[in-house]
């Protein structure tokens, strides 16, 4: 936890008081916090503070705001990921959220388990992402959308979320293209399930408008991907 | 599993035995393996081979070497980084592994908790990197080493690992320079422990030959970091 997310409903007054178990448990047992001691702030959907702590109790942890900081950019890509296993989704959704994605698509396909569709996981999303924020220091959520089916999504929603300033690109390790990278322009971005996706589904995606780009020989499971194509792509952010 | 390893000694005949129970249970409830399919099997530190399927019993799966595969290229980066946790550790030596890294450096830092020296999982880091290999699709294993006291390691090791066409990096979030990407030199790339290096430490690594590198200002969890640098630095790969 790299800053402590407050609901705005939290940030009325002039002292602000954290007083959720996780966080106040964390504060105490791993930081160490003391009275006097400055703590980062973020109010969830707006902005973060440097603030001071002025109270600590078993209750509650009083802080009140010094200085307004900079909330960290978000990467301008939209990582639509054929819904992995349930433990794998939540370290998906924390990784995505901490490297700043701006809109995350859980998509079925072929070879996702329908199982994974009734995970108690997907209830929780609201928590990964408060981790994967609280993590980076960043204080806005990324929108996350969800498909059950794959052929009217790359059909009518994808194209739509492609345009000549925004390729998509698909993860397939028999492209003859390489991933690009350090590019300077927002993109879309298809990751496949473990097995990867069908020769069906990559010709639907491809004929969308995706591009199957090639990330070399190696085979990555989703939660390594993401984060490794990420880095490849905003090199120079 | 994207390839079954062997080991030399069950490849000296014609026929091949698979007979590691792990891998027999997943070829069998995973892939439904039959005979006469065909199986990507690769001989520990040895080559790689499609191989066809002639005998499935409770206790063996027996292969035969059809043609010989090409080995994934290692990525030319020693990875240098803060012992983790070991359920990070774990998974830190899986990736690193799949993604190709030569060396891997496990190291004592400041913010190191003392007892994960003692976690059993540091016994158990050759199943991890067998995963990580059977995940890749490649046979060889990085080196690894252990370093457990910080200074002597920086003063002594690390500029043997230094040169003018290898350079080494720290990445740290107050670093001004940001990490270089797209490299097509080999490098050593340091990664700190959660919390970070202390300033002490910094300036023993820059001391030492390393330049402090930033990644911007979202602070990412070990796992997370080392695939999101990897996916920046060889991007050309």
């Amino acid at each position: 936890m790299n800053i402590v997310l407050l609901d705005p409903r939290q940030t009325q007054s002039e002292i602000w008081s954290i007083s959720s178990k996780r966080q106040i448990e964390h504060l105490i047992t791993h930081v160490n916090v003391q009275v006097g001691d400055t703590l980062k702030v973020g109010v969830r959907e707006g902005k973060r503070y440097l603030t001071e702590i002025v109270e600590i109790t078993a209750q509650a942890i009083r802080v009140k705001a010094l200085n307004e900081e900079v909330v960290p950019q978000k990467l301008p890509v939209t990582l639509i990921v054929a819904m992995p296993r349930p433990k794998v989704l939540r370290r998906l959704i924390m990784d995505s959220v901490t490297l700043g994605v701006e809109k995350i698509i859980l998509l079925h396909s072929y070879r996702v388990d329908k199982s994974y569709w009734q995970s108690p996981f997907l209830q929780q999303l609201d928590q990964y992402v408060t981790l994967g924020l609280e993590q980076a220091g960043d204080t806005i959520a990324p929108q996350i959308e969800i498909y059950k089916r794959f052929k009217p999504f790359v059909e009518d929603v994808l194209p739509t979320l492609i345009s000549s300033q925004t390729p998509a690109y698909v993860a397939h390790p028999y492209a003859r293209v390489a991933m690009p990278f350090a590019i300077e322009h927002p993109c879309t971005m298809v990751i496949g399930p473990e097995g990867g996706f069908i020769p069906y589904e990559i010709e639907l995606l491809e004929k969308n408008g995706c591009q199957a780009v090639s990330l070399g020989n190696r085979i990555l499971r989703t939660e390594t991907v993401i984060s490794y194509v990420l880095g490849r792509l905003f090199s120079t952010t």
